[in-house]
C-alpha cells in the first residue's frame, strides 16, 4: 500500500504511496476543502467514516450522541494490516508503512474552532487523545507516535470539521532523532534537561513569556522558524506524552485555549500543532515533551527547502507581546 | 537589521528580521504576485531595483538593452553592510546575517517561462549565476551560497517576471552539513563519492531515469519527497558548482529547459529549483554538486513539519515514466 523509504545520505525517511500513483492533475482535482453539507465528521454521517475506535458517548457506536469521537483516518498514509518487512533495492532500502492512522473528531459542532469550545470539552479531548497514545504505544512495531492538528487549509485541513490526528509509525523519524541528540549533547554537558533549564531561562528573562498557569509555561522560543511560533510545555520534567497526568490535563486544555483562540479568532491565521515527545515506552531523563504551535504565515520557498533555515519576519520577542497583548483583551 | 539565531537543542539556524517586525495583518496584505503591469524586472524600470551588480548588455548601466540582468534583492533577508559579530543571550547565541543577496533577471520578457526560453538564453544565465558564485565564494566571510529559482506562487515568487536567486551566508545550514557528513559517512564504506554510486545504479536499474545528455543526468531519487521530483547531477565527479566547465554549461541549460518545461507548461505545477553543492573553496572527494527540482503539488502540514517525513502519493518510478512521456511528445 505505502512504503518508507530512506535516503542513502541523509536518512531521512519519506513515506511513498505505491497503492495508486497520482498524475499531475489528480492533485488540482482534490484543491479545496470539504464544507459542512456533506461533512463525514458530522452527527448523523457516522457512516460516512470507518468504523469507530472509540468515542465518548451513552449512545451505540457509530451512531450520533457523542462528544469527542475516534476514527480510522480513510485516507491513510500507513496501514495496519501491512506486515512488518523490508527490502533491498540495490543499496537503498525500504520498509512497509506499517502504522495506525486515526482522526480525532473535536466535537460534534462542526463551527465551533478550538480556542471557542468550553474548557471541558477540550479536557475531555486532550484525555482522549493521551488513552489513544497509550494504547498505540503498547504495539511493539511502534517506534514513534505523531499527534498532530491542522487548522486551516494552508496548514494541510482537507476538512473543515475541528479535528487531530495520531499516526502511529514502525521507525523514529531523523527529525526527532536529531531533537534527542541534541538535548543529549545539552544534558551531557550541562547534567540537566535542556528543556527545564529553558523554561527557567525564559521566566528569568521574561521576554518571550506568553502564557503561564500551575502546570504549563507557554513561550515563543529563540529560534522561531514562523512568526508567533508558540510552545508549550509542562513545568514538571516528563519525557513522554503518556506521563500526563490525569489532574494536569485541564491545565493542558486550558493554554492550549488561550492559545489557538488568540490564532483562530484574534489573528485569523491558519497553524500547525505538533507533539514532540520521546520514543513510547523510552525513559531517556534528558528529554522533556512540548507541544508546538506553528502558524503558516510565510512561504517555505527554495531558500528554505535548499537549506533548511527558515525566515522569520517577527521576532519571537514581538510575537509574544502581540500574543499576550490579545489574550488579555479578550 | 537580521540576526541569525541558533536552536540550542537541533543547531538548526533561522534568520530573524529585527528591523520592523510584522504583525499578524502585515502577511494578509502582502498576498498576491505583482503582475506585469508595474514589474520592476520588466526593461524600461531599472530604476525601480537598487543599481545593478552586473548584466549581459553594449549598453550603459541601468538602462534598457540586457539580455540578463542582476541586481541586489530590495527586500534582502541578508546585509552585506552588517559586521560580522555574534552574541550571547544567556546560553542563547545569535550571529548577525551578514550576506549578499541578488536577483538574476532570466531575460527582459516577463511571460516567456524558463522551459521556453532559447537554448542560448539559458546558456548565458548560468553562466553568468556561476560568474556570480565565484565571485561572491571570494569573500572569506562566506560559508555558503544558496542558489535558487521558485516556480509559481504556491512556491513562493512573490514577482511574476522569472528570476532566480543567490544568497550567501556566513553559516554552514544544517541541512547540508548533514548531507556531507552521511556523503562522508558513505565514502567510508564505499571508498566511493555516494552520488557517483547513485548515478551508477540508476543508469543499470533504469526505472528512475527522466533525461540523460553527455554530460548530466536527470533523475527521479529514490526517496522523493516530493511528486515528481527531479535531481540533475554532472556524470564527472565535481564537489562544487564553481568547477563546471564552460563548454559544460550548455548541456546543463539543455537539460534543465527540457524538465522544466515539462513542470511549468505540460503539468503546469509550482516548483522550487536548489543547488546544492560543496562549501564554497572546499574540495572535499565525497560530495558531488547537484541541482533539486521540487515540485509544490502537497501541503507541508502538522506531519510533516512534526516528523520531517514527506508523505509523496507519486512513485518516483511513476514520476519519471510521466516526464518522460511529455518530454517526448513535446
Amino acid at each position: 500500500m505505502a512504503e518508507i523509504r530512506r535516503d542513502i545520505i541523509t536518512d531521512n525517511y519519506v513515506i511513498i504511496a505505491t497503492k495508486r500513483g497520482k498524475r499531475p492533475h489528480d492533485y488540482t482535482r482534490e484543491k479545496g476543502i470539504r464544507k459542512k453539507r456533506d461533512c463525514p465528521f458530522c452527527p448523523g454521517n457516522e457512516q460516512e467514516t470507518p468504523p469507530e475506535v472509540t468515542a465518548l458517548r451513552d449512545t451505540p457506536p457509530d451512531s450520533p450522541g457523542w462528544t469527542v469521537r475516534v476514527v480510522p483516518n480513510k485516507f491513510a498514509a500507513v496501514n495496519q494490516e501491512d506486515e512488518m518487512h523490508s527490502s533491498k533495492q540495490g543499496f537503498y532500502t525500504c520498509l512497509a508503512a506499517r502504522g495506525n492512522a486515526e482522526v480525532v473528531i473535536e466535537s460534534p459542532d462542526h463551527n465551533i474552532s478550538l480556542g471557542l469550545q468550553p474548557l471541558e470539552q477540550i479536557t475531555d479531548l486532550l484525555g482522549i487523545i493521551k488513552e489513544r497514545y497509550n494504547a498505540l504505544s503498547e504495539d511493539s512495531n511502534v517506534k514513534y507516535i505523531q499527534i498532530f492538528k491542522n487548522h486551516g487549509q494552508i496548514a494541510g485541513a482537507s476538512l473543515e470539521h475541528p479535528h487531530w490526528q495520531i499516526i502511529s509509525l514502525p521507525i523514529v523519524p531523523s527529525s526527532l532523532q536529531v531533537e534527542y541528540q541534541g538535548a543529549e549533547k545539552n544534558f551531557f554537558i550541562y547534567q540537566e534537561c535542556v528543556y527545564c533549564m529553558i523554561i527557567k531561562q525564559e521566566e528569568r528573562v521574561k521576554k518571550r513569556i506568553i502564557a503561564i498557569n500551575e502546570k504549563f509555561l507557554a513561550f515563543a522560543p529563540f529560534a522561531s522558524r514562523f512568526p508567533f511560533e508558540t510552545w508549550i510545555i509542562p513545568f514538571s520534567h516528563q519525557n513522554q506524552f503518556g506521563e500526563l497526568a490525569v489532574q494536569d490535563i485541564q491545565y493542558l486544555a486550558s493554554i492550549i485555549k488561550q492559545i489557538s483562540k488568540v490564532m483562530e479568532v484574534d489573528f485569523n491565521i491558519p497553524y500547525n500543532l505538533v507533539l514532540h515527545t520521546a520514543i513510547p515506552g523510552s525513559n531517556p531523563s534528558y528529554y522533556h515533551w512540548h507541544l508546538e504551535i506553528l502558524p503558516r504565515l510565510t512561504t517555505t520557498a527554495g531558500f528554505e527547502l535548499g537549506t533548511g533555515i527558515y525566515i522569520n519576519p517577527t521576532t519571537p520577542e514581538m510575537a509574544a507581546e502581540l500574543i499576550v497583548e490579545r489574550s488579555n483583551n479578550g
